[in-house]
């Protein structure tokens, strides 16, 4: 096992000569895995070595075996430890997050601190195939682009997962040969039912009655999926080094981003999809909070009439104008190549689960949609001729004559901004929501829409 | 429901205007639903539409009901109807399949005939979402690639699958609306273990446990694999286009594609692989048992000392010479750049499930491997050094010292062609095989290895 992982760690380069690692350690049997065999490592790299135990204040004296054995087993090695306390269940509390998201939160948060006091070059957590299988399954079912069906990356971020290449039996198989003990694994008991049922449910039933090798099979296509996302990046990251339009201010700060329409609508519609993912990213810094409903949105633009623009998250706008198609900030005087008549309001859109008994919010500017039933893309515009709405009976009202039930009066109906997913209204924003996609009891995901500075009043 | 296909349709450009299409009719909800659909858009696209029926001689009176409903429903909607008996059970006996595969095979035989009979243009299936979500999950679970991963083509030679935009709730909701009736759905009863676990047993518990939307999560996931896969494709096919050598013979096949070894060298990984996959394609006519290992074989050339070649399906070679990656029929007579000492023996390799039960070849040229054990590239090459074996206690032995053993004189030893996995021997040829890779009770897929023309006894 140990040459496949030197292999893998020298096929994905994950370390350079005289790397300082901090190696993640809970005790478990992965993480002992992990330390055993970069302590093995050490000097085919000249690996400088730290391991780093959390201590999550959870399950009492079980958490302190565990702290006390990662202790004696990196002394035993003699590789420096250190044992960092945190208080996951008041963080969580503190951040309304689970504690399995708390305790991850507070993790990194440790090993990037232990990581700047050890001037370390890398960190190294423990994660295997099994865990990548189940990543992939994860992201699959609940919906992802090629990214996320890639699962997590060997080397990202100075994160390293040299255990990605072997599978939790032969780490079990690894430790019992080599007569190394280790923890009931604490952390099975840390993750979320999702990721639970998936682990013991879902794949041990979809080895077991349909393909013993579907572990690997996923792996393989994963790999597929990550190897097609890394070209499509590359090569639209070579479309906008060619011709994108980057403007920086004076500090170097990237604000506004821009590429032909012509352009991008000559491309592949992957393309233009990763080209505009790109510039956000760009723009924004990283990819948080958006998603795929942004990034599609937010292509939509290049298929309907120039001037019209969307919200993204982090205070960003996308931006179609006659000739460019532009993710910008917001709070940056337009600079765009035509002067525009923006007079449509900011839509911020978020999306998180949704939890019975959660208070929908009442009022004009801030609104929740049931985010399961939007299926393509959505705009923010004026009218347009086949709008319609639907009615509480599930039947439907075309907009115009909602407009006129509504006494709005005709010189009016046209200044109306909407919310729209093709010619079906979710929000005529100052009036109201259509039924279709409220929330119910069956939601479980919501997409709330908020007004920027109450513009409008509803 | 009909404007979705609708649009489906007109965004996939599944139909031209003045088509004529024949429509697969079981009588079951889903083709029913397909017929009354595409009758209803016969004007949009003027098609012509004829219904055609096959009886599968099996089920006895359910399935003349089928077929007499069948008949009614397109008579009842002015559709011209054939219905065509053929015996599955007898073609499935005869071709050694399943009964399943033999009705799918004559099926298709059956709309191909009649659509030459009717000077069709088009065949229309009525695969649906669910269908979809259920044969990209069996896909990934029993190993593939991003073309896999994309499920089933709404438009691939001449068959269009208009119904694959909707559910097959939504399908079932339309026809109760509509007061369609239609058989119970005779081709579930025929659909293979697998799939029957994947759509009555896994998907719902994903659905239920994990994800109400997985369903249309997968199809997504598996729509961005589809754009992918087609956007890597035609990639390759304008590198092989502008730097590809295709020799054609003077019937103007293809006997043999070739690209410059630097220039693949230079690409991704991802782009190599593509690349000798349209090559394989095009000099062989199709895809027909050409798997990943074969691909990933082939590639494997490009990283090696010049002069090795390997056995695809078809019978095709791989050959690298000094400066060319090369597919070519194997009887041509070699007509590469380089003039080559091609010693080693034609290996082809073929790929199917193992059943126990199942009679292991017993002699020196037909040798069968476990498909499962093997993780990296095969080479079809002399010895190396670090080449070992394994031994039945799973230890390992150097090929060097079982060569010994087997008292091959010294100048013999570089003489004899191995089958190989990096250093891991499976096959010394005309001696013995690895443990390692040996058939046993947990078999699932076999990889069979057979030596052309006997050149080597064992």
């Amino acid at each position: 096992m140990y040459k496949t992982i030197l292999d893998y760690v020298r096929r994905n380069q994950l370390f350079d000569r005289g790397d300082r690692v901090i190696v993640a350690l809970s005790g478990g049997a992965d993480s002992v895995c992990l330390l055993v065999v970069l302590n093995e490592m050490k000097q085919e790299f000249d690996l400088a070595l730290k391991a780093v135990h959390v201590h999550h204040g959870l399950r009492g004296e079980e958490a302190d075996r565990d702290s006390n054995y990662a202790g004696e087993l990196s002394e035993k090695l003699g590789v420096p430890f250190s044992c960092a306390h945190v208080d996951a269940a008041g963080y969580a509390k503190e951040h309304g997050m689970s504690v399995e998201e708390a305790g991850r939160h507070l993790r990194y948060k440790i090993f990037e601190e232990e990581r700047l006091l050890f001037e370390g070059t890398k960190i190294a957590v423990a994660h295997h195939g099994d865990d990548q299988a189940e990543t992939i399954l994860y992201n699959l079912f609940r919906g992802t682009g090629l990214k996320g069906l890639g699962g997590m990356r060997p080397l990202r971020d100075r994160i390293v997962r040299p255990l990605l290449c072997v599978g939790r039996e032969e780490i079990l198989a690894y430790l019992s040969e080599n007569g190394i003990s280790y923890c009931e694994d604490s952390t099975n008991s840390e993750t979320e039912y999702a990721r639970n049922r998936i682990r013991k449910v879902i794949l041990p039933q979809i080895k077991e009655q349909l393909n013993a090798r579907a572990g690997e099979n996923i792996i393989h296509a994963g790999l597929m999926a990550s190897k097609a996302d890394a070209y499509l990046e590359k090569q639209a990251d070579s479309l906008l080094t060619n011709h994108g339009d980057l403007k920086k201010d004076k500090d170097g700060t990237v604000y506004q981003w821009g590429i032909g329409t012509e352009l991008l609508l000559n491309e592949d519609d992957i393309i233009r999809g990763y080209v505009i993912r790109q510039m956000i990213k760009g723009v924004n810094g990283s990819m948080k909070d958006i998603t795929m409903i942004h990034v599609e949105s937010a292509a939509a633009l290049l298929f309907g009439p120039a001037g019209r623009q969307i919200d993204l998250p982090g205070g960003l706008i996308a931006v179609r104008t006659g000739k460019q198609m532009w993710i910008k900030k917001k709070n940056v005087e337009d600079l765009v190549d035509n002067h525009l008549e923006v007079s449509l309001p900011n839509v911020d859109f978020s999306v998180f689960s949704y939890k019975k008994g959660m208070e929908i919010p009442k009022n004009g500017y801030t609104k929740w949609f049931d985010y399961d039933k939007i299926k393509c893309a959505l705009s923010v515009r004026y009218r347009e001729t086949g709008d319609y709405m639907t009615l509480a009976g599930g039947g439907r009202k075309t907009l115009k004559s909602y407009l006129i039930d509504s006494k709005v009066p005709k010189e009016e109906r046209g200044k109306i901004p909407l919310v729209t997913e093709g010619s079906h209204v979710l929000w005529v924003i100052g009036y109201r929501i259509s039924e279709y996609y409220k929330i119910t009891d069956d939601t479980h995901t919501v997409i709330q829409m908020q007004l920027d500075g109450g513009k409008v009043n509803g």
